[in-house]
Order: C-alpha cells, then structure tokens, then sequence
C-alpha cells in the first residue's frame, strides 16, 4: 500500500513529542541520545533558524512518521551536516528514509548546498544504518578508527548535489 | 638561544588580548577566524571548564608566546580535539610549538584522553601547518575533497596517546 506523504518544516511545540516518540521507537539510538534530539528541537523553537538547525518532518494521514534534522557547517562554503534522520517504528519498511533523503537534498541544493555529511558508528547495530546510506548513494568517504571509542570507529559518509 | 618556558592553564582576562594578539601576528588564520579564537577565551572566562575548552598558555620571559586550545569530543570516551595551537610570530622558529604540542599530549592522557584529532585545510598555505603535524607524529587519517569549499579539502590528522 502507498502513502501520501507531504513535508513540513517548521517545528512547533508538538514537535518536542514527535521527535522524542519517533527516536524512542527505533531502538537504534542510545538513552543519552534521545535528549540530544529533543534539545535541536527545542532550541530551533526558541532562536528559528538563527540556531542552525533545519527540520524536515514527513507527515502521513496527519501523523508524524519521520524527520530529519540538518544544518550548515560553520567555515565551510556549501557544506551540511545531516544530524538526525530517523522514522517512526510503525512506518518502516515502506520506503519513507528514501523519500524523505530525497527531500532533504532537493531543500539543501535549495538554500545553496554543495555536499551533505552523515557520520556514524561502525558497530553492528548500524550496520542497516549505513546500508541505508550506501544504498542511497552516500559514499563512505573516510573511516576514523576508535573514533567514538575503542573498537567504535566514526564512518564518515557524503552526497555530493 | 634556548628559552625556560612555562606553562599554565587557568585563563585570565588578559589573555583576551594575549590570544588575539598571538592568532594576528600569524598571519595563517583568516580575518573572520580571528574573533572565533578569542571567543573561546571568553566562554571559557564565563563557564569555566563547563564551557568545555581547556587551554595551555605558554610563557617566556613573562610574555605569552604560545597557546593550544583543546576540547573532549561530545559522545566519545576520550577523543579530544585541538582547537587552535599558535606561537607568535616573535617566538617562531625555536621549537616552542612543539614542547606546547607535548604539554597538550601529556595534559589530555592526564585527563584520560586516547586520541587527539587535528583539522586543517589541504591549502597551499597551510602546508607549513601540515607539515608541523607531520613532523611531529600526527598521523593524516582522512581527507574531505571539497570540505570547506571547492578546491579545499580538510586534512584530518590523529595522534594516538
């Protein structure tokens, strides 16, 4: 079955739920994280864009199943850092992380962007993670070895617009 | 000429000026950077260590000829990375940069630090800089094509501790 999906991207306070709900439901971030996510909310509500952070929330039959969180690079030209991209447990598997990419990129060439950064572990557990990206047609660009700790190294992926 | 430096770590207002005047004599960082550099003393003068920088003066002759500033990475156990390293351009040339790159190592494994991460632009006039790392045993373990614009890379170097 297909869903309609429409964007939006400006948070409001619900967004504090929404985004906590959908990170919670994945399993794939660890407890400390899930503040982290919040707290771009909530600073994105409380300076607008002055705080750097860009949202993109996918919207389906009036429920927030995904959304992504990214932001330009301070000294660099054209450089973004996608921070969060994640979608709600109940809507998985249906092609949604694909189309919400694809937005995110159409709204970074949008405002000017040349390249877009994803990092993350190395650990089993993200492995669909980083498939995710490599099938998208992210190329791992550099591998920090321990980065994150010893035996976590950093993967550094990027999508040139 | 040999020099007997000293180093502290507790900054004073007085370095305000101490680091703008040490970052300007260098000519190596670019109009726009400067006050970045100085911003850091400041947060670090209204926050104390919960700003998160640490910084390591180093003194000759009752003048601050040198300083580092560093910082533990967010979501790492003991990766750390160096902010800013510069010697002023009176004190260039006498190996003051690398003792200061020896009190920053010994101060962050004092601290349980792992690994130092160090990023610089693949420019031309950066070579010297690069060339410093080089020399002193950092390890160049990635590159970004294109990272901080078209035609300039960044150069990420590590020193395991």
């Amino acid at each position: 079955m297909s869903h309609h999906i429409s964007f939006r991207t400006d948070p409001t306070p619900k967004d504090i739920e929404n985004v906590r709900g959908i990170v919670e439901s994945t399993s794939f971030f660890q407890d400390h994280e899930i503040p982290i996510a919040v707290e771009l909310v909530e600073e994105r509500l409380a300076k607008g864009l002055g705080s750097g952070y860009h949202f993109i929330f996918a919207e389906i039959e009036w429920r927030t199943a995904a959304y992504a969180c990214y932001g330009e690079i301070p000294c660099t030209k054209g450089s973004y850092d996608l921070y969060w991209i994640a979608t709600h447990k109940d809507y998985q598997g249906k092609g949604i992380g694909k189309k919400l990419m694809k937005e995110i990129e159409n709204q970074i060439k949008g405002i000017g962007g040349r390249v877009i950064y994803i990092e993350t572990s190395s650990k089993v557990q993200y492995e669909p993670t980083r498939k995710f990206y490599e099938n998208y047609g992210c190329e791992l660009e550099a591998i920090l070895k321990d980065f994150y700790d010893t035996g976590d190294d950093k993967c550094i992926y990027s999508l040139v617009l």
